[in-house]
């Protein structure tokens, strides 16, 4: 295991670049988002003519810092990086983050050369360099953050990103969806710590179950291969691939300096060793939650129950088209599921597969019966139910009640159980659709916005195991 | 041009079918959309035993109605119809809405006799019917609605669906986005009324410039096919087909009794006649919305300019995987670039195409001239602009920016100009990107949630002119 322990949890920061212009990057994703995130170790501003930033004290130089210096953040011009590593190496700086850019990743041999000068001055000095052209790290436990609205609750989820930018939207789009995160490193151009080291260090933490990495290129095929092996051996691994088309490829070269190789290079070597490929961002957040909330699938035959006719139609041509099989119930099975819904009770319903409830799905104890009954048939691997949010007050106190049924069954059953929320824009629906799918979370339940994702992740899911 | 104007025009309507229990979905759909909706013309309440419901005056039967009824919607029982359609002959009734369930889409002799029965007595009658087992019809400019939270502004999109519920989703999925309808009508098991009369109507409607449709079977292939035909001539047409796959088409014969045919011949058929064929809702306003607001495409090279490198490199793989062109630009166009978006501005942009604009995207000055510059390139056929709404007050000022510089730039240049606005779950996000979104499309801007719904729409759009 690599002795990367403690650059989650640095007891004390410098920040080189923060500036008295608020709109400044680095007083934006370092001072405020240390400060708002509640960073409660040593904190310190580096600048050479400034005495007060933001009512802390400032230093001019690393080395007049007084204590200890575990860390520093780095956002001045590149220019003028050499100096400041050579500063770190005689403070004795643990790790330097270089959020500054413009280095390999421009192309030029300028560039190139500033890179590959920080990097030895770092090497020879027994300095650890993140970066640089990255945003740096997430830990909620240590409160090290470089965006103030990431969750502050910690969770299961390790992330390895190349990109800051995707980082910080991932995150995001996770953290909507009830995702957290054990840690997350935005490494940028990773002229020193890279993809195969941090994927070492996510395999042997055992805060983190589940690994994901967005990863643009490497410079050492062979270690990243190692790392991927023994990733996988251990726990869940997902891929998301920046520059897997050549004109992909292409503009990641150009983003973070990296050697990307061809796409059926990477796409084989994920396949053979069993890490899970996505190809965007909300890819990654579909399949995050299966492995967070559903044990092994046994095969892709889907029990499908939920509100409405046409939905049932469509929702079974999405799941076919995307390698799931929506058999028709046996006739037993619909008799046990029409005497829970008579025809008297609502004419609209139908018991084949999907098992359209119709307007019974509103009535919390029809809805749980009926789910129970799929969720207990052999013949599925696993329930798909769904439901749109309707508008209006009433309608979400319908939706509330039958997520509340759906949950509390859930907790019956021992089949997989996922679910589509289908929803529009109109934020009034958007908002109950925000509430539940946390909900949903926390009760183990994975939520998905359509059955185009739904059915894509699963997919995937059921052929991770199929391995 | 079949005759069917005045059915969205009654001067009066009778509701059969309603009640003192509120949760009865004849009340919610019809009493409650109707009033609140702002149906002016006349509405009386047909029940045999209630002499009050909601305040109105209740009738026990439509003979006893004082005035003349143009339409009368059902919702009593199936099997209580046929009464009810032949008093509705001896009124002299103009239309019949059957939201009764319970006929051929039953699959049992009984509910397929009944509808016979019931189209049999309208015919002679000279009554027209829509449906059964449908919602109806929603026409904003005559007040007359299901749902009472549809847009109450008409627009120019026509809408035949032959699922209620699919209806409901889709009116709201694209009222989100900012499309507005001219007519819709959810027609059900098209005992009468079906898919071809309304595709006759609304080619020869001058207020609807698209037509879209849902439909899961036909019992007229030639008519069909003819009103296909002549409507691509004069409009748009985009077709969803409900029961695509085998198993989805299992599912609308139970939905709405449709024969659906196999999906080669319906998707064959699309294609010939020049319908752009879509699968599921999304996909359907994300082709709305090229259609109401963008010119036809003249190839699909794509000029992309937006926030972030991480999302440059992703937004280049979706859009290549998708079938559109990201070519590099050539030295010229990317030193004019350089010159607007000088490195010492800020170092993380590339000009390349993408051309990423880093933090300078947040600055509206300097955003609008970089993307006039890109849109006024002749070696692209269109622009598409992408930006990630950011999270916290500083954040939502930053986007306002930046898409009003994108909607006051898009008013001096020629090309084509769509926009991925990437969102997250996260209610205040959310509702920034909603009101975003439509400021947009009242702009004349489509705007995408992902790059995956931009490319895919565009790539058919695309293809749809290459014919």
């Amino acid at each position: 295991m690599p002795d990367l322990e403690y650059i989650f949890h640095p007891k004390s920061i410098a920040i080189a670049g923060a500036s008295r212009n608020p709109q400044n990057p680095v007083n934006f994703f370092y001072l405020n988002a240390l400060t708002q995130f509640g960073y409660e170790e040593e904190l310190y501003l580096i600048h050479p003519k400034a005495s007060e930033l933001s009512g802390l004290k400032v230093y001019p130089s690393i080395m007049d810092v007084p204590g200890p210096v575990d860390h520093v953040i780095c956002g001045i011009r590149a220019s003028l990086t050499p100096q400041l590593m050579r500063e770190c190496v005689a403070k004795g700086v643990k790790l330097v983050q270089l959020f500054t850019a413009g280095f390999s990743e421009t192309g030029q041999e300028k560039g190139i050369r500033l890179e590959r000068e920080i990097a030895e001055i770092a090497r020879q000095g027994n300095v650890r360099v993140l970066g640089p052209n990255c945003l740096g790290i997430y830990c909620p436990d240590s409160r090290v953050s470089y965006v103030s609205s990431f969750p502050k609750e910690s969770g299961s989820v390790g992330f390895l990103c190349q990109s800051g930018g995707n980082s910080y939207d991932l995150i995001h789009l996770g953290a909507a969806r009830g995702v957290r995160f054990s840690k997350v490193v935005s490494y940028g151009n990773a002229s020193d710590i890279n993809e195969a080291e941090l994927l070492e260090y996510f395999t042997h933490d055992p805060q983190t179950k589940v690994i994901i990495g967005y990863i643009e290129g490497t410079r050492d095929g062979r270690r990243l291969t190692n790392a991927l092996q023994k990733a996988t051996e251990a726990k869940p691994v997902i891929m998301l691939k920046g520059g897997a088309t050549e004109a992909g490829n292409r503009v990641a070269a150009s983003h973070t300096g990296a050697l990307a190789g061809s796409n059926a290079t990477w796409s084989s070597l994920f396949h053979q060793l069993g890490v899970m490929q996505v190809y965007d961002l909300q890819e990654m957040v579909d399949s995050i939650l299966l492995f967070l909330h559903l044990k092994p699938l046994t095969g892709r035959k889907a029990g499908l129950i939920g509100i409405g006719g046409g939905c049932s139609v469509l929702a079974t041509d999405v799941c076919t088209r995307e390698g799931l099989t929506i058999v028709p119930f046996p006739l037993e099975l619909r008799e046990k599921l029409r005497e829970i819904m008579p025809d008297e009770l609502d004419p609209g319903t139908s018991m084949r597969n999907p098992v359209d409830v119709s307007g019974l799905g509103w009535y919390p104890d029809i809805f749980s019966k009926a789910l129970e009954t799929v969720a207990n048939y052999n013949g599925i691997d696993f329930v798909l139910t769904y439901v749109t949010v309707p508008i209006g007050k009433g309608g979400s106190r319908r939706v509330n009640g039958h997520i509340n049924s759906l949950i509390a069954t859930k907790k019956r059953v021992d089949k997989p159980i996922a679910t589509v929320l289908q929803r529009n824009d109109i934020p009034e629906v958007a908002n109950v659709a925000f509430n539940l799918q946390n909900k949903c979370a926390q009760a183990g339940i994975p939520v998905f916005p359509s059955f185009d994702q739904a059915a894509r992740a699963i997919n995937r899911f059921a052929q991770h195991y199929e391995r």
